[in-house]
């Protein structure tokens, strides 16, 4: 568990964030979804070996709408790439890390997903990802 | 430019911060070094192929403490791989993009820096940084 999967930013539009990731950094558009689970829709854009994650609520009750709320747009959470989430969180917990997320659920990107309590990370918000599909890069 | 080199975290501590991230993320830490220009010091984690920064003030009107002071402990910036910064930042200008820093600046662990306005990209601080020296990884 050591590689950064992605970098999931919270934006108020998709579509007037992208240019500047896109055309200014000369980041490559991957493909765009939506995940009802979560109240968002995403795009990702490749950024070398990691990802880039542009977040837009589609509810106003959802996760990135109040984040939004309260913080403004800007870095939501920074995504480590796990094999076996289940059996990561567990040895988490008995470690004493406090957890939002102890089962896993399903992510955007054909990943399962968890997320640490930010009290543990210094306020920074880590998701644990596991790939149960080929990813959008095409690894 | 497309490769994330580094994701820097403000943190009051690296001491208290460091155990996390090392111990339970499972990171490598590959050293320490104090940037006196920008007030902090900092430690390097290696996260696959990109990095960790733990960025510490040094002093209480350093831009870090500042940042602590107003938003807390939390993500501070998202650094890019750039092989000419000077043009890319002439280039970035000439497109309109608003910059912090026109001019590149030493930064950690052998690079040249630079910094554009967050207005620009949804409020995430994007920092260019050109390698000019062996990084700490080895790469």
């Amino acid at each position: 568990m050591n590689q950064i999967d992605h970098i999931g930013i919270a934006v108020r539009s998709i579509k007037k964030a992208l240019p500047f990731y896109r055309d200014m950094l000369q980041l490559t558009c991957l493909g765009f979804e939506e995940v009802p689970s979560q109240k968002v829709k995403v795009a990702f854009l490749s950024a070398g070996h990691t990802k880039i994650e542009l977040l837009e609520s589609t509810d106003d009750n959802g996760p990135i709408a109040k984040f939004l709320e309260k913080r403004g747009e800007g870095v939501h959470h920074i995504a480590f790439q796990v094999k076996d989430i289940q059996g990561k969180l567990i040895e988490l917990k008995e470690r004493g890390i406090e957890l939002i997320d102890e089962c896993p659920r399903n992510g955007a990107n054909k990943t399962l997903i968890a997320f640490l309590h930010p009290k543990v990370s210094n306020h920074v918000l880590i998701e644990l990802c596991e790939k149960i599909g080929r990813d959008k890069d095409g690894r």
